[in-house]
């Protein structure tokens, strides 16, 4: 044959079809059992991966940022800070939320035990533990400070290197700061789908237009579920738990902010959802709900040349707020839509395997199946050929000889 | 049959190859139909998902830790904290980076409205808002604190109990800390990807060698995109904002950081790369900007046992930093390779599936092709057994019949 | 035909079974090599996708919160805060935690450098470097301060606008605060997987019942692996550094907590594992360890009216601990488990190709081999007619004819 007849010929067989023969079975029990396998098959595909898992979406999640503005004050009558001050004191933003500003969290204080004017020195601990100055160890380290090895006789207690006088520790019974459950507090979430470029924020734009209604709203699940001012008690209340209770020795509190956006809808649909859980244990057997302390530093020039570094003490109390902003949006996407359809794909082939079983093994005919599926060709190297009488041009299906 | 034999049948039936019989059709129409289906769905697999979406890789988040030092002094000449004090003032760090330290942010103070040597007491509200008493009643909240009941008739405000006087809170014209577009940050970013073992820092070992450079260089996106300090005029400026706008009323600004890695190619070019927006909204209508309020505390020896508790409130505009560095690094993995792969073998059937649905119902010779695919088969259940002429064993196809 | 035959025999049509004709080869070596190759692939996809890499679990990320308690007490020697005061300080948590709180991290001071007392004015900078007015150009800034443009003459530095005296900054020794290394830290870590609803904390529901053991235990990584108290001392062992050279410039520790939940096993083996790292290079050139500027600030009535603000500065070194909660649950899902299932059975196809290269293409009995497998069918519009003798309706297998 000349060349170009065989590159004509090479180039004719790569633009031909290669299609399997089917073996087309028209018995109805078996149709039935094929259609239904298929079908589960596909609804499974189709029904739960692609429509009802968003198989056809490309996922990414939120990347968000949230600034907290706490407002409100509460008049306490209780005298904290020595008979001389006024028992009337005001708390206001400044003084309750400590530190002035954290990131992704805010901390309203509730309840606090104030230390005033502490300076270094000498002075006996709280609790009584010793008679004689053997009792208290020099330089063993106590609650309230460093043991200076003698036993103060008046209060039965070890003398410590500390900020005196030590703080009065006592487990507290009512919240100090009464009325903050009416505070309220301004969020800001902005996030940001990065790969798909959207940006949202809880701040709806609508709100920008009449600055009244943010001024005046207050966040309710069901009336007012996109107002970004909440009521302190409200966040407690929705999640579960007992403001009052709570005030005494203070709490975590998660501020949830969800987004569940399908950007293959319009994009203003794409809204957060608020919810407010407990974070840390109810029932705590140590360190139960949430305080810190913190001092406030200052130098007292007692006289011309004689300085004293003092402080004041608080421990507080409160609710501490962390934000946890989740989310994802999904959009239409090429590649995972593919992916599933193709695994899809391939699952259909089961329902060949199966119905393949089930005639070729199950079935009483399973030989005449058998002899109609397959087609016998027997190589010169098979160590079988004592048994098979077929000849490797035999075209005839012979499997009944195995039976 | 011996049972010998039988079993060294089974063995050998289990160590026969099965394959399709294949319907070869030599038609140039189809045969270029039938490449040209494949060719798009194998490009679609291989040049899409596997090479462009680099479907070969196994992919992981960026685990990172951000910490910043900021470094300037400003000189400013307005007198804030009561006429005693030198007008001259100056601002170093531990002023105007508040709280000191944060996880993931920072805050740059650019304005101030100081209310020095505050003390509890009942003074005049802010805004006139009575004329008699009965305008003021006794215990409610106000902005400045919790009213007294009674009218300050000189003021024609409110008397409230309040950390007096009472903060003065006009609008800011200018800013009070001018040039501090000039300070400058030092940003510390390490970042690991735990799966893969691979620890980066954005501050490049060859910068370790020489640290004049580091002492020296500032961050510029085109001449020196790796240099970890940054000027924040600079920041700003490729936010796409106005310094000297931002600087009155404050500012949300993201610091984003992405290290995006390919650990197929070598891991020093796994660089970061820095990038600047504004993240809270320029036209808020409610909290623009962004402030807070913090004070600092001390209590006065005003006589040998009178103490009175004092502080100074500052309400502090400024420019809040927060970082976010994202990035996934990838490397090759068999599971995400394959996975891909198989999923693209099943969607090439989609090509016989296409081919076979053109030459079977959209052919002209569709019954001739019927005839060669298909190969029938009749059960002894089927009920079409009356439209039908043939055995059970006979093996020509008979398409035709159904047309 | 009428038409409702024509019905009943398009529904008979729909309910029959199409089943690929197989070539079966009885061929031993072909049988050994297409077993061998499914066994690798089904290997892979059940061994190592499905069962290693639990390819049939669905896997969500832990979300969580992390609080920590500092607690113990160090006495120092040091004359700090002037002479007027006692030599022997306490610092206790108030002093060494800065700021109290922080979302996600917290701070230990080991050393410090106290400046007390500062106030505005104007006083020499700390570096000699003038010798005339000239050398200290008005209005330029300096590591202190702002030059006021005239040259201390004593000091032979130029004079600055600055809170005077200017912080003695010189590199410290030992570490002023000494003895930190046996604080304890109790750390609580709640996680949360949304998608599971399932909740878990590190202190776990056992230790609630006897809190002795809480109140006693430290963590040790084979005796108390599950302890939540931490003696500083072992974590920065553990990280593999020298507590005693990180307590005097400084360090950013990582304090990784492992949550790796198979949630198909009991909940309850879903336990935390404690890791640490430090994350600042140890060998930085620029700002080595970890430290930051803070500033007490009071006002001074000096007389009855002049008033002086001060503050007292403080350069802390110390340990900056940063929380990283990773962690995954897997748990049963049929979406990933049917998705790797159909791409591993479209990856057996490879079996088929494989071999059908090997016989068709690799084989001596290639011809013997085609023959059997393809069944040709040649359509009228092929080009290659003239090279084909067999008509349109032949049965038999010609590839002889092109070799």
């Amino acid at each position: 044959m000349a060349w170009g007849t065989k590159v004509r010929g090479g180039l004719g067989r790569f633009f031909e079809y290669d299609t399997p023969k089917i073996v087309h079975i028209r018995s109805l029990r078996v149709g039935i059992l094929y259609r239904l396998v298929q079908l589960t098959i596909i609804a499974y595909i189709v029904g739960y991966v692609i429509v009802w898992k968003k198989g056809y979406q490309l996922t990414e999640n939120v990347e968000s940022t949230v600034t907290s503005k706490v407002k409100g004050v509460v008049l306490t009558n209780v005298s904290l800070f020595g008979e001389d001050n006024p028992t009337e004191r005001v708390w206001d933003t400044a003084d309750y939320v400590v530190p002035p500003q954290e990131n992704g969290a805010f901390f309203v204080t509730t309840n606090v035990i104030v230390t005033p004017n502490q300076q270094q020195g000498i002075c006996p601990e709280l609790l009584p533990s010793c008679s004689k100055d053997a009792d208290c160890p020099r330089l063993s380290p106590s609650a309230n400070g460093v043991r200076s090895g003698t036993c103060n006789t008046t209060t039965g207690s070890c003398n410590v290197y500390a900020w005196c006088p030590v703080e009065r520790d006592q487990e507290p019974a009512l919240p100090v700061l009464n009325g903050t459950e009416a505070f309220t507090v301004l969020i800001k979430n902005q996030i940001i789908f990065p790969k798909f470029g959207i940006r949202r924020r809880n701040i709806l734009d609508s709100f920008q237009t009449n600055s009244t209604y943010l001024a005046s709203c207050h966040y309710d699940p069901v009336n007012d579920p996109y107002c970004p001012v909440f009521v302190l008690a409200d966040i407690i209340r929705l999640a579960g738990e007992n403001y009052s209770a709570i005030a005494v020795k203070g709490a975590v509190i998660g501020f949830v902010i969800e987004w569940d956006c399908n950007l293959d809808l319009p994009v203003n649909w794409c809204l957060p959802k608020y919810s407010f859980r407990r974070i840390d244990n109810a029932n705590d057997v140590s360190a139960k709900g949430w305080n810190f302390r913190y001092a406030n530093y200052w130098t007292d020039t007692e006289s011309q040349n004689h300085t004293v570094q003092r402080r004041t003490l608080v421990k507080a109390y409160g609710i501490r707020f962390i934000f946890y902003v989740y989310g994802v949006a999904g959009k239409f996407n090429m590649v995972p839509f593919f992916t599933n359809l193709g695994a899809g794909l391939a699952l259909l082939g089961l329902a060949v395997i199966f119905c393949d079983i089930a005639i070729l093994y199950c079935s009483k005919k399973r030989n005449f199946y058998k002899e109609n599926k397959y087609y016998e060709v027997k190589d010169d190297d098979a160590f079988l050929i004592e048994e098979s009488q077929q000849s490797s041009t035999n075209r005839s299906p012979s499997y009944s000889d195995f039976q």
